[in-house]
């Protein structure tokens, strides 16, 4: 954590134990959300600024809580190419969207414990996947959000793919290397300054429970 | 749904929820076909012309349904390379075949949810995989059907291969860019004129119940 | 069924409805095997000469059931690269081994309902995998047998790609295109005649029960 | 047996009936090596020097068993590109690490019963991912281990891909080819003479049963 830290990397809030936010009560994912916090804040000596959800799975609850830390970015979502707005009815937070692609997940991951019984591509092959969503993102101006977990991408082959993509962008131009903090920091700074208006996704999508899937279960929905 | 109409395009029915069909009984199936019908025809102001069964499943109740609707055509199937016809004691529809390769979801959908946890293709190998078929379709004279979901084919290294791809069509010559309805309605003027008569597909198979896998549920095929 | 007899096509034994015969009794997967030889007999007016199983799940009581059926090849198994035969105290019969990435169907099939969720290659993609397994039968000698569902590869890209694949077999040259049966017959021919002796895998490998595995379960095996 | 001996080749532990470590009691792990290890003393005439547990699925007993047999070297854990030292209280051994991509098993295997439903690879897609392993590997100075199921990795076109891989090894050069037997005596060596220390890692990684994953369950954790 130590090198992390001193390369200039951003630490963020990715829970405790890796627990699935949006398969318990608000008050559990509350109670765990504040738990890691404690963590970070211990180790880090600050509370982090943003958040990506466990398996990308964010609840019903997890932008209340988010608002409450105040978390300013989320990274859990894939509803868009570039930066957008979260908000409800406690305030916003800027949403830093993802791209499964790009996480190295579906490319290398092979394991009965997690049903992830699947092919495991060549480096070459995955990072194909990685540099088309750069090259388009970078023709049409986009973010590129990419997800490298140590125990995969770390392996010899594949770190070695990760320095060809990086020099690869360096030499191409034109691109902007940035913590997340630093993008969901410019976007709310280009929204405040109105050279920029972000789209903002309004939450939850329908004011009540919707009667066909039937009642939201008792405690899952907190009030304000 | 307001651009998607000014553009020309069509829009079909295709479930309320994404209820599968094959999973439940007659009525039931018929009475969230229905609901669906009414949302679309107060949003568009017209009766869908055609009809996609959620993940194709096509239910043995589904033509009964769906001409009693007056839907004119059905894209659930993957009975052919051309238009066919389906036919039962009710009436008839044109089946204008799928093909689960055209459909951006073995290609790009990674989900823990929906069990499909497979390795994410890049967008070029996605689409290796239509145009093959397309450049088939071109070569013997053939229905090019393809599904592409917004969350999945609108990410941007996607939708820049969308383009290259229709461009390569047009480039290419000799196609036919229509819609699903008038398609239909191109076969079943070519049926009546007599100058091409479809396949004719009959339901169902079997007269009678298959002993070996047991009698229908109670309930679940109506009396016509 | 007519068109495949008439272009000198064999029919062999498939199940009756694809019954998995390693997850029945001995007596139940008999009662399948001969209602489906009957429909055979009935259909073609001659008994099979050979059997593959579903999924190519052989049984512990397949091999006595295809003997006493007089089958003269089993192709359900993965055993070697050329022919074989399987024998046990019965009698024995030709195995006519195959090989799952000759199947088209871990290329091809994407399907919920058979929980075969995987990217659907290029027919291009699947059809390299057919090919080096050719060229490779081709430089050792050895058995090279496929296996193409119509609702796999009868689409129109994948048929395509059969018919280049065989011509390129036909060029290639030095390439015996022939049924099972006729491989089968080719095999025992040799075998009488004394210039190749075929490889002979004795079932079942172990004479008792394998106490760590627990007791065979009573009425799944059945006396001599 | 036989050939593999007379090959020079190295037979070591790999379970009884690849049972999974993880998924049983102390004792019950530890009788089933006992089994396995008679099993190898009478096959071969010596005690195996190295193991890989069933799917590297190795259990928090499992160092203890290998340190109690004199087991000198582990091949079933992913922790590093090259070798380590895995120690607790009772010893320690070399750990040569593994890599899921550089086994043939999520390339090649399709089995329901596995529920391994994946698309096969063509041997030269495979291969790829062999190869460029090994070109890190060459490149940066590592381990490279792979594991070739004869039942995968020895049908034809992808044994001759396998010929091809390892003569590339020889002609590139500076290639230690070795058992991994004499690997492990190679890092001990190093390691005594002082010429290298091997990274070691310590288990348990917590000294205490972990409050929020519950109590270990009782007789899973064996006193020292």
């Amino acid at each position: 954590m130590d090198a992390i830290l001193e390369g200039g990397h951003e630490i963020g809030h990715h829970h405790y134990l890796h627990e699935h936010a949006n398969e318990m009560p608000a008050a559990e994912e509350r109670s765990w959300f504040e738990r890691s916090l404690d963590v970070i804040v211990q180790a880090t000596g600050r509370r982090p600024a943003g958040y990506r959800a466990a398996t990308y799975r964010f609840s019903r609850n997890t932008l209340d809580i988010l608002i409450d830390a105040g978390i300013r970015y989320d990274a859990s979502l894939f509803g868009d190419d570039v930066p957008y707005v979260l908000a409800n009815d406690r305030g916003s937070i800027v949403e830093l969207p993802s791209h499964y692609g790009l996480d190295d997940w579906p490319h290398f991951q092979f394991s009965r414990d997690f049903q992830t019984l699947m092919p495991i591509k060549s480096a070459a092959e995955a990072h194909r996947v990685f540099r088309e969503e750069f090259d388009a993102a970078w023709e049409y101006g986009g973010l590129w959000v990419s997800v490298w977990h140590p125990f995969l991408s770390g392996r010899l082959a594949r770190a070695r793919e990760m320095r060809t993509l990086i020099r690869y962008m360096h030499e191409k131009g034109d691109v902007w290397f940035a913590t997340l903090e630093d993008i969901a920091a410019h976007v709310r700074h280009l929204e405040e300054s109105g050279s920029w208006t972000p789209r903002r996704d309004r939450l939850p999508y329908y004011p009540g429970p919707i009667p066909e899937l039937g009642e939201a279960e008792p405690g899952n929905v907190e009030p304000l």
